[in-house]
């Protein structure tokens, strides 16, 4: 059967205290087992993950890398709050976040907010997921299964694809470890990030400045087994090690 | 209008010679403006792009370089020959080809082709895009965009994912730096590499081992404007020089 893949349109701007999933299955009539994308930025908006860009005061650190990357301090004071720990500084903040993603100024934006305010990623992300994804089943009883996306870069190209920060109802890899290709031999590509596959899809749907499109419905999907270890330990990763080491030096 | 995805089913295990677009033409009725994805492996296959592992002298790099990854010196050979530039090589080799990718093991592959045999990457990769796209084209008579793609890990996440590695009759990247947000700013985001966020969910549609499926139809997809330039210069990567940097150290 064909995959469908549906934008979810006529959201109205999200406001603090919206009522994502409700606005959402008022938009969509889920069948079990689709697959909901969802933008951070509006899970962010209508959870209140925002910040006022007046009552942040930046730290020293944050003034010192300020004057490297000419950001607002504030701004980069925003950024290292929602970093655990700097990979690199300059000429853009690249950081991991309490969650394990690593991106770009920790996914902090000013795009689709009023001026003067932040958007930041939701600190919980896979609580995120289950709790868009429980709320559509309290309202419509679907099973639907559920992606918070991001934007962000990535390594050796240029420009930002999406990513899935969060998830619900899926695992992140589909773990085929074991099973054979074509010709009987055992796989050696046995581990597909599947829900970051499904991101960047759900990204372009989506659209430049999301065009109003921050959800997007995936239908006919097969299901798939796996697990959730799609960040690396910091012992397992090679670039970020070299990276760390290039900060020392 | 939603987008469909249909995987193409049903082809046979592709041999040198055979005409991979008259094959696929055969179970698709295509539509002017479709997005075929096609898996460099069949490309390669019909091409002959593949090397006996028998018929390969490892040279004094590669014989080191293999008892390091633990791999045939052969298999590693054929790497190294596929390489433009090697960045790092142990635990894996990741390098970059002459077209400018940066891979594992430059998408150099034994799996889903006959022991002793490899599939390495199409030499030519935009050009095989834009062959199939004409082989299409002189089928059919539609004007169908065609993305040939690899699987490939990637930076600081666990998992492979498809990426795009030849793309014609579309940009990669949908260059929107100029156009304004929701709420009027000018947007920070502005470079989205599309191709890679369709070959990533054309990946999820090929699925494990490709199970036979290794051509994926997107119908209803919009058109973008953009450029190509999805490899940075060697200047602008900061992730390649730290890798450089640690080689030599």
């Amino acid at each position: 059967m064909d995959i469908q893949v549906i934008g979810v349109r006529g959201l109205p701007l999200i406001q603090k205290g919206d009522d994502l999933p409700a606005l959402i299955c008022d938009r969509v009539a889920f069948e079990d087992g689709d697959i909901l994308a969802v933008a951070s930025s509006v899970y962010s908006k209508a959870k209140g993950f925002t910040r006022d860009l007046a009552a942040i005061v930046p730290g020293a650190d944050a003034v010192r890398i300020a004057a490297k990357t000419k950001e607002d301090p504030r701004f980069v004071q925003a950024v290292l709050d929602s970093s655990a720990d700097v990979l690199l500084e300059h000429p853009f903040i690249l950081s991991e976040l309490p969650s394990g993603h690593i991106g770009v100024r920790a996914g902090v934006d000013h795009s689709n907010i009023e001026d003067g305010r932040l958007i930041v990623l939701p600190p919980d992300p896979m609580g995120a997921a289950e709790d868009v994804r429980s709320g559509i089943h309290r309202i419509t009883g679907k099973d639907v299964r559920v992606i918070v996306t991001d934007t962000c870069g990535r390594a050796f190209r240029r420009g930002q694809t999406g990513i899935a920060i969060g998830w619900a109802g899926m695992t992140a890899i589909d773990d085929y470890r074991g099973d054979t290709d074509l010709f009987g031999h055992v796989l050696e590509i046995t581990e597909e990030a599947v829900v970051d596959e499904i991101a960047a899809f759900a990204n372009f749907v989506m659209g430049e400045s999301h065009q109003g499109v921050p959800a997007v419905v995936f239908r006919n999907c097969k299901a798939w087994k796996g697990h959730d270890m799609v960040y690396f330990t910091p012992e397992e990763d090679i670039i970020r090690a070299a990276l760390k080491k290039n900060k020392k030096d």
